[in-house]
């Protein structure tokens, strides 16, 4: 039988600055009937990503609606079907959406899922490597920087799930990567494992200046592209470090995500003149129609062991705010997810 | 007889924040010898641009070598040959180069003047709007912004000699403009004679919030395009008000020019990433194989009265050093030029 309820996280209040795990509150509420189109999910596993903290701002414009208090919390999700009343799938298909995260049970709308399959990577590649943050990786990097070969890459948040990608895929067009991380052991992986020719331990960096520098030596030719995650210190010492006729892929400023007041951008935006610099923002949904080119390219390098991915899991829908709050502490390496429910039932 | 000496400015030190008056010198040195290739101009109009004040910063990166102390300053003029040993130029010919200001006679490579009509302009409309400012202004427009019919287009120092260029291409091309300029005469000829829809006055406004207001009541439905002349505030209250996949062509920032140390950027970048936004640095040599399409499209215009220009001229070579200043003064209404020689000798 379906169930008539599902356990789900809400938000209590709008966060200033850095949340605390208290402003979350799971809550138990009904489910409602579903509709024609829509598609009822045992959600498998759930996502929390960066880019929530933004739909915390009700303040915001935005290219999302900010979340309520009234409703649950809400993200991607890899799921099984239980009931559908949507032509394209029925009971039992893993699917993965945008929608049904920070829940165990949800109603969803059956045109925003894709079928899944478990034979060719685990379920959650599908909110990793696989999924909004794969195609975010290469996007930005084949549709924005349009690498040449043997041009010098640099990506902050490199151990990241979208950072991670980068590189690798940066690797397998034969460029310069130098990827940025907090921590000797994202480093190490970044070097030893995702193959990065320098990763920086940007905690061993006090100020851009310090920062200028270590990406000086790693980058001697200049910086070609830099794929922007972080912000702050991280696109000043970049802005120092461009080449003439650079491009930056503006994907997101995670150090400026909790500011409870925003922090002034850097000093140097003059080099963009000098150098004749390109710099492009965007969000995923800009490129959601190449999604299929993504999965031709990322799939089969994935299978054959080409693109490693790593990611830390948490168990339980309970968990969930601690590991979206992880990302911000920097403390997953790779995709983080939330194990929700079993693969079967 | 060709003239063997010639009067120039040199720059007597770096300085430091705004230049003073002192720092220049105007000496009399010997013209070298011609040699193959070369001309011997007499400089009839020098250009000052804002652009200058990057060439006295010896540490600085930049795409064009800077200035020394041991040679006189130089820039774009528009003159008559005197003699020459280039087989496309003979003496009496008028000819603009990027090279021979801040002198009155120059020796100067042949390869770089183009031959100009003193019938179709004045001559000195072939610094500014028939020159290098105009096809900095189209360019930027046509190859960066890429306007639609419709669009809202803002201006930073739009008084000045690419800005009012820039309102005046984007008015012919239906779009909706705002230019800010610093004092009310620049303000009522960017209204009256531009055609602008909005002149904001920058000066009646104290900080970028304000500034915000003002750009967010003249332009209701957002800024889909903004041209780049000043930096600051100016750059933080553009962020704040620009539509979605809006796109910012960054010609100059002509307020952090004379800082002795550089300014903090805006604190609203991530405006960048949240609105898909783009932005390209750009100087005017990347698009000088345009300038036959821009000049094509802009003389005819000109010839009609379909362009309208300003300019603040300067009489004698003694007095470039003031018409330089004035740019960062605000006291320049228009294209800045120095009238070095008479028409005729």
């Amino acid at each position: 039988m379906a169930p008539s309820k599902t356990r789900a996280i809400f938000l209590k209040s709008f966060p200033k600055g850095l949340p605390s795990p208290d402003q979350f509150e799971l809550r138990e509420i009904d489910l409602p009937a579903l509709k024609d189109g829509e598609v009822l999910m045992r959600v498998i596993w759930m996502s929390v990503d960066p880019y929530m903290r933004g739909r915390m701002r009700p303040d915001i414009k935005s290219y999302i609606p900010p979340f309520t208090l009234e409703d649950p919390l809400d993200g991607g999700a890899v799921g099984e079907v239980v009931e559908s009343k949507h032509d394209k799938f029925k009971p039992g298909d893993h699917i993965v959406g945008f929608q049904g995260g920070w829940r165990e049970y949800a109603v969803v709308p059956g045109d925003g899922l894709t079928r899944v399959d478990a034979g060719i990577a685990p379920l959650s590649a599908y909110l990793g490597v696989l999924g909004m943050p794969g195609l975010t990786a290469w996007s930005g990097l084949t549709q924005i920087l349009k690498p040449k070969e043997g041009e010098t890459l640099f990506v902050s948040g490199a151990a990241g799930a979208v950072g991670s990608l980068v590189c690798q895929l940066g690797k397998l067009r034969g460029m310069r990567v130098v990827g940025s991380a907090g921590s000797p052991e994202k480093c190490e992986w970044l070097e030893k494992e995702a193959g990065v020719d320098v990763a920086l331990n940007y905690r061993n960096y006090d100020s851009a200046g310090a920062l200028t520098k270590a990406l000086a030596a790693a980058a001697p030719k200049g910086v070609d592209c830099y794929f922007e995650n972080v912000g702050g210190m991280h696109l000043e010492a970049a802005l120092n470090c461009m080449a003439f006729h650079g491009r930056i892929a503006l994907c997101g400023m995670i150090a400026m995500y909790n500011l409870s007041e925003p922090e002034p951008g850097p000093p140097n935006l003059v080099n963009m003149v000098a150098r004749s610099l390109l710099a492009q923002g965007f969000i995923v949904s800009n490129y959601m129609h190449l999604a299929p080119q993504f999965a031709a390219e990322v799939a089969p390098l994935l299978a054959q062991g080409k693109v490693k991915f790593r990611e830390s899991v948490y168990e339980g829908l309970e968990k969930a705010p601690e590991a979206f709050l992880g990302l911000f502490r920097g403390e997953n390496i790779g995709k983080a997810v939330v194990r929700v429910g079993p693969d079967k039932v």
